[in-house]
């Protein structure tokens, strides 16, 4: 069943509707901040909540993030867009405007692991997470039954060296078909081409089950027993190229010792890994994420 | 030795001369943002940050802090003052600027526990707080050595009951003299009476050893372990007439088990409390607390 | 479906059928390790683990927790008793072995929120908890279907100011017919009668959504809301007489501030709840929690 | 003023003369509780607390460290110490008797940064660390003035290229001199030749300015602030030849975001840094910590 046919979401959808958000990246320079305000308010915005920040008020980055209530915006946004546009130009904004009144289409991808898909598929039902979940992929039969109770279409892809490439193009196909914004890889274990990636630039979240830069790549929990550490944690980033390396969106840790075996990390893990995902998850429905440089400012 | 004689803090006062915040509180409405922003940006400011949050954007209260830079500000702050006061009178603003080249000046209150006061002086010395310590006030003798030898003047004013009124004038006085701007209770083990309290309405912040609300007032070491917590705490707060029940401000707390006794309780606790106490200092000194319904908006 | 019939409890249960756990409370003397592992040994026990606790070794009590193996457990295990009371009598213990060939079966009771049910049955079909759960009961309908996925029986007892009592008695010989060994209240929203909790003493498993001893009793978000505490937190706890005054087997806690409303701390919340929970039932269903003087000792 | 003659240790040693740690390794077997509880006992030892661990109960290797208490320990060690070799060795232990009449000698290495340093003074000065601090040495004179503040001598001892191998031999002197157990490395910016290290094995603990495995080696704050990180940390282990992969003895961390600078980082960083190292040391003073195959269990 789709949430949006949900009481909860129309309720949500009623009280949200005329809310939006404002995400700008520019060189820093004096007045940014009077500017947009001034821009949004003569709009009849009201402004909810600003963020900003600036990697060096001389000659550097600056980055906000505004929420404001527009009444009757569905209607106002396109005259709203072009007058910023103006602004946007003269400061040489990157930016970009998200409207609550459109819920954002997920899709998770899952390979055999539960832990992360049901804490997903948890919060959604619950109604933290304001989005839409039209479907779940994977490259395994196994996980069918718990995501149809959830009355969500499951797809079942395999994926393997040599059918790889169509794969990807069947999973594309299906993401353009339901009208998907971002993918969430909740431990899906194979590794997406860099065509793929391309068509969803910082809207695939991915979770490594390591406390990132400790343990890059295959088998974490086994190094990290090897090394003896006493902390593990996990890693939610967007998905680029380079294997592990994306932007970090959120971390989370958690106290081992000597008695926890690889097992025993692993279920600790699991637990790490669902919680850090599932935050990293609802900063993205927030619009909260703006990447630079291969980091993130999280507002 | 004042800090304010440093090398470290002359940069420092040089890098931050054209530096304020200023801080807001009014009822919600709309353009608050535009106008304050447009305000500063007329007079040359350029906005570093700027903080907000809303009880509630229909009727509720609306807070702001903005630092800002202003080049050679000592002389433009009356003529900014008296042209914000129109849009703060316009908006019914509680506001306040607070201006970096005003290096803050701060008092500290201890009985014969070390451990919050060594903890500060050492943030103090290294430069992590950015303020003056021209004094120390203690009921007990006990850490006169430790305080001198950060060349700080330490003043020894016994209180009991048949001379607390006078002792508490002593201290007032001192404070004056000083031109204290706040005064941190570093487990200073004597209650302050509503008079003292008035002179610095939350401009005195206490170290509670608890996790408040939980074991308010004495001996809460001894509690936790009659209850058996598994987690302990200490509360930054600022202080009222009512104890224990002042704003709060920062809060800390660490994992215990039944193996600590009381003693160990209050060594874990010392921990905290130092950690705690400290994080609320650097963000009064940063100006990033405000004070509404007794509770705390931190920026 | 029972867990019992799976391959996973197969595995575990002929991994771990010659497994068991003594459980000790003694007034403490010399030579109680000795004794005790000696007795053990002389049967032919291997030792794995042994933990001891002592509130004073002169004059205080003494808690200890074994884990062994015995090759044929099943047919020593009278004979290992027997022996062992002629210790335990001569040291006065109290004394209780676990035998891990014997699964646990653990009732859930819930009310309409289903975030800490979910969290258990999660644990409970992942293999993390080596339990049997053979049914859950519940006030309300709600969680039916969700319970009933896991094809686990769902008993509705409506329970009013008038049926209490009655709806009690059904409740216990629905525990009885079921052979349940422990009860976990899953944000079960009615106060247990000490006629019932009688039957289950330090049995019954309770999750408290606040950090206790703050805010005991209702409402604790909301008032944690108007205190304005920087962090939220839950106890598990066992079910006494004493409303929220059971001892304590876990805690948790998270950080807020001043932009959580209400309804964000219970969803900070749920998180918190459900992970203490299931980590206090862990370690009850570990045999790892000895109740002594409204404390716990948890090895 | 060594602490040795303050009112504090006395009544500390007062209260501990007559007790010792054992500490055992050995190939797993069955009956190893029995035994050394049983030979401790008979010897008229009181166990306080014992704790075991085993990698793998059929094959594997066990550890175990008993506390215990002996009336006339000083008189009794050596009767003690020889009959216990013969268990030791039917077991093939590797095994150490640890009393707490032998208070330990810590050296401190430092460089110029004051923050660990300072931590472990103030807990050695209030009684936290029951241990002796004969000398700190340093390769630069800046801190002479603090530590003589606490009556402990300071030696400078230049350390370069040239003159590396003789500094050593001057460290190794007074080492030898003053009688030290254990060097701690309080943010010592120098690397030990393997000679030196030969000297103390598993008895210089380092403290490693990032969550190790992850920034091994130079500038961890630059590179955790270039790959945006969330979380830092710090890591206490035991020097080996090879540099930051010696056995971990405790990890620490702590919540960062991007408006961290990488001097934000490194005032984070100091909190963690001498939290952790002073866990550590307390650890490694209560024989709490066994090195096996270049990991800790630490009990």
């Amino acid at each position: 069943m789709l949430q949006t046919n949900s009481e909860q979401f129309k309720t949500y959808l009623n009280k949200y509707q005329d809310r939006a958000r404002l995400l700008i990246t520019c060189p820093d320079q004096q007045g940014i901040v009077a500017k947009v305000s001034k821009a949004l308010y003569e709009h009849g915005a009201n402004i909810l909540q600003s963020d900003q920040y600036s990697t060096d008020p001389s000659g550097g980055t600056f980055f906000m993030r505004v929420e404001f209530e527009l009444p009757q915006i569905e209607k106002e946004k396109d005259t709203l867009e072009q007058s910023f546009r103006k602004i946007a130009d003269q400061l040489q904004m990157k930016w970009k405007f998200s409207y609550m009144n459109h819920v954002k289409r997920m899709a998770i991808f899952v390979s055999k692991q539960d832990h992360c898909l049901i804490d997903l598929l948890w919060r959604y039902q619950s109604g933290d997470f304001l989005c839409e979940i039209p479907l779940v992929i994977s490259n395994h039969p196994d996980l069918k039954k718990t995501v149809e109770s959830f009355e969500i279409p499951y797809y079942y892809i395999p994926v393997n060296k040599v059918n790889k490439k169509e794969a990807e193009e069947k999973q594309l196909e299906l993401l353009k078909q339901y009208q998907i914004d971002f993918v969430v890889l909740a431990r899906y274990m194979q590794i997406l081409s860099p065509e793929f990636i391309k068509h969803y630039q910082y809207q695939i979240i991915n979770i490594h089950h390591s406390f990132l830069p400790a343990f890059v790549g295959a088998r974490p929990y086994e190094r990290a027993y090897s090394r003896g550490v006493k902390i593990i944690g996990a890693t939610s980033h967007y998905v680029t190229e380079d294997l592990d390396e994306g932007p970090i969106i959120e971390q989370g840790v958690k106290d081992v010792n000597h008695r926890y075996n690889v097992e025993d990390l692993k279920r600790v893990g699991r637990t790490i890994e669902r919680d850090v995902l599932s935050r990293a998850v609802q900063l993205h429905l927030e619009d909260r994420v703006i990447v630079y440089k291969n980091k993130t400012i999280v507002f």
